[in-house]
């Protein structure tokens, strides 16, 4: 039996374009496409706040892959809406329009089943905010989080207070370099690790993924997509399947962390396959064990 | 006994500014920085051209080192020069001067003893001086080519013209999103498979390299160094390292190949370490074999 996994971030409807096409309001945000990703290996409590707008075929969705909705809370109001753009580079995108709606307000107070939760990921929210959540954890044995440009900027202490509680820190290689104020990598994860985490995962898009800690460095290069179709929560369900195969497996040594990241990698390049999480819908376990070892065949030597 | 290389190539003098120190006229140039990381691994043969005023001192650190300097010609003139100065980001570098001297005349006639080598480097020189040399070569069993933007814009038909007789193109990200007028890199190398190469080999810096063949993709990350300090030479010592390899082991399956390409990337993390290829004044064989070895800690999962 696995342990469960809590996530507390967002839920949205995502209004995307991208070179090759249009969705609108697609079912997204962070905590979305991670408890996805994750429910997948374990079993997950999705902690987000949508509004009253949320369709009940969203909600089954959810709930038929294993998702435990109690802490998923419906207030009066419009759920989150994020519009983006993104450009030829597919690295570079503009947002459109932000709408936080009943998202503004989110003051996550977790229920006790939720509390019990051993594994943790924070999501892209607010760092005071995330710290207040994690104080809510009775045990969590492992604690990871993200973050983003905007709070290492505007929140840069509340972001440094959470840090020596986070277990692994993941960011991608821009915001690496934000917050520890170096361009090379190595050296940027080196200062970041000083702030407190024991590890740090950089996601590098189409480059893959690298894990510092301070004895250690494992580097896993992104699948070889011949077609990326949307980015949008690549890396949120990257994190689901780290976090969903390290509470699936039990396994928290060092090897075990690395199979996780390569799973990881595994969910974040199936779904840049089509728009927003739907590329989840017909997903299976096969499909992720296949690509997992089409990974072994990709970096053996 | 290891098989043979013949490199066809530039031999210069750089001066390279970089954002942590300058250093004037080292020695340089593609042909240069092939032969000293293959010559680690097995004989080469080095086809270039100098001028009057090249130093015995280095005519010796080179011969010191087994590269036979047979086909170095000498003529009355000075060596190709070069001057470089690198950004902050050390992918981006604007050239200061270039002097060709007595490179703009090279016309290598292959002498017998290299016309017999079985491993053929052609480095980044004009197309139709790559053709004009391969066809000198009596039975080549691998060969092997670089290029770069200015031959791809300029002499496109003659770089096509040279392709299909090529085994392994070696090219960085930018040069193989420019032959192939594709910006996805899967993609750009299928597209440049089917002008006529066996294999591709994608170099990306400090993201490592990918090689592509019809029926295979292998990535390997490059080393994470928290000092670059000169980048000058990568490209070359990793192509080096490579075919140095294969000539070495005899072993051209695709394993075998997957082993050649770590070595390079051991090598190319190694040049960047001092300016020009200085650090392999110093470099040992041991050396190679321990960073080797944490290649294999790095990516093993």
């Amino acid at each position: 039996m696995s342990d469960a996994i809590a996530v507390v971030g967002s839920v949205a409807f995502d209004t995307i374009e991208t070179p090759t096409g249009r969705a609108d309001e697609v079912l997204g945000g962070s905590a979305t496409h991670f408890a996805i990703a994750a429910s997948y290996f374990a079993p997950v409590h999705l902690v987000a706040v949508v509004g009253d707008d949320f369709p009940a075929a969203e909600r089954e969705f959810l709930a038929a892959r294993g998702i435990d909705l109690a802490g998923l809370e419906v207030r009066a109001g419009r759920t989150f809406r994020w519009s983006g753009r993104y450009h030829e580079d597919l690295n570079v995108r503009d947002t459109l329009k932000l709408e936080l709606n009943v998202f503004a307000d989110f003051q996550p107070h977790l229920r006790d089943a939720t509390r019990q939760a051993p594994f943790v990921f924070l999501a892209n929210i607010d760092p005071a905010l995330q710290e207040g959540v994690l104080a809510q954890f009775t045990a969590p044995a492992l604690v990871a989080c993200d973050t983003m440009n905007h709070w290492i900027e505007s929140t840069r202490g509340p972001l440094e207070a959470l840090l020596p509680k986070i277990e692994l820190l993941i960011v991608n290689d821009e915001e690496a370099r934000l917050l520890s104020g170096e361009t090379n990598i190595p050296r940027a994860a080196r200062r970041i690790l000083a702030l407190g985490p024991k590890q740090v995962l950089v996601k590098r898009g189409e480059y893959g993924a690298i894990l510092f800690s301070a004895d250690s460095v494992f580097a896993v290069p992104a699948y070889p997509l011949e077609e990326v179709f949307d980015p949008t929560g690549a890396g949120d369900s990257f994190a689901g399947g780290v976090l969903g195969y390290l509470a699936s497996s039990g396994d928290r040594s060092e090897a075990g962390l690395r199979r996780a990241i390569v799973y990881g990698s595994v969910l974040a390049s199936y779904i840049v396959e089509d728009f927003g999480s739907r590329r989840f819908r017909t997903l299976s376990r096969d499909d992720i064990e296949r690509r997992y070892r089409q990974f072994v065949a990709l970096t053996e030597f």
